[in-house]
């Protein structure tokens, strides 16, 4: 079982494996924030590239939630923080989501055979559902728009780590090695490791550090979200 | 002055900046038997994308080198082993080079203000000419056919840890942070911790050690290859 990491949707064809199981993580915000969601009770999600989307289920009667650069768009339900999904409102409910990178890196791995949701919140369901189905593995990270990101890369790091040192998959992927060294430089201590990043700093200016430590702590949220036709459903 | 890293050719565009200073860096081998042609004399050398470009050269009568996946393609003069390069036949010619990934750097580069060429090989000298002029730098990795790779991201971590330790220089780049946070990881023996590379691995079958080592081996040709329109010639 190999492993790869493809740091950007743009790399995305590079990568196309059609044994592969796609694991698209957006640590910041949107993949901590879908699996928050169906850890607090979301029936069905429905990611969608564009705001144009976003805006016609929203006049067919949806919820939906819209963020672009940090913020959620007017007019929409919901953004990409994980606190907006804990609420007795989303019980239940099908959610429609568009947001800066996560559901771009959802869209360009359609052709992937099987889709989950990687984040931190769910870090040891996810290695768990990995070894359990023993495919090769592809970590799409979202980034931002199409550049190379770091807190995406951690998670991919921890996880290969994982399934590389405790299980039998192997690597012969320079950016997998690159995020399994990252993340031993980081692991004691995300938060700080992440003080200089590009996006820890816009975020923090759009004062959400709430956000972002509770999206780099591990194991919150023991699910699996996964994409099932155009929905993404609890495996 | 700012720095960013930009892990692969196809990525240029989202990093284009007219006011950077790009470094072209494909350590293994195109850049560093480039950097190794012009310390040992040669007067001009023609990068071009294509081997139908380079053939269309050959006919002109240019010496003219030509490698793909490794290996000199028939009927050309040299490849990119830097060994090919310490030759009195090399000394004040013009020779025409395409490569598999390095001269597709340089191609996806053509829009940049000024391009210079990087390898270990001319490290210090790639430094001392960066802050001496005092403008943005973007580092250009060829990596392989658009994926990720150590080596040149090592390089681009131990320049821009110098430029912004030593001197004035900044980042907000994620990809900057880690290639400083890498090249930290492996300065004490560049050659071990490429041991898992896929790419020091592909030359390693072809029985291509000796260039390896070479490659990482800091120092050894103070010269800046420039790219002036068409040509590269010695700063």
């Amino acid at each position: 079982m190999n492993i790869e990491v493809c740091f950007t949707p743009q790399a995305y064809p590079l990568f196309h494996n059609p044994n592969s199981i796609v694991v698209v993580i957006d640590i910041l915000r949107a993949t901590s924030a879908i699996t928050t969601a169906f850890f607090n009770g979301v029936s069905k999600m429905i990611p969608v590239a564009t705001v144009e989307e976003a805006a016609s289920y929203k006049h067919q009667g949806y919820m939906v939630a819209a963020e672009r650069n940090g913020e959620i768009l007017e007019g929409f339900d919901l953004g990409n923080s994980p606190f907006g999904y804990m609420n007795a409102k989303v019980k239940g409910k099908t959610i429609v989501i568009t947001t800066t990178n996560g559901t771009q890196a959802i869209e360009a791995s359609k052709q992937a055979k099987k889709i989950i949701i990687g984040s931190f919140l769910n870090q040891d369901s996810v290695i768990d559902y990995l070894r359990k189905e023993k495919k090769d593995v592809l970590f799409v990270c979202a980034g931002w728009k199409n550049k190379f990101n770091m807190e995406d890369t951690l998670f991919a790091g921890a996880i290969a780590h994982d399934l590389i040192y405790k299980y039998d998959f192997t690597t012969s992927c320079d950016s997998t090695l690159s995020a399994i060294h990252l993340h031993s430089l980081a692991k004691h201590n995300l938060y700080g490791f992440l003080s200089n990043s590009s996006h820890r700093n816009r975020l923090a200016k759009l004062d959400l550090e709430r956000d972002i430590k509770y999206c780099l702590t591990p194991n919150q949220c023991p699910v699996i979200p996964i994409m099932e036709g155009n929905f993404l459903v609890k495996a």
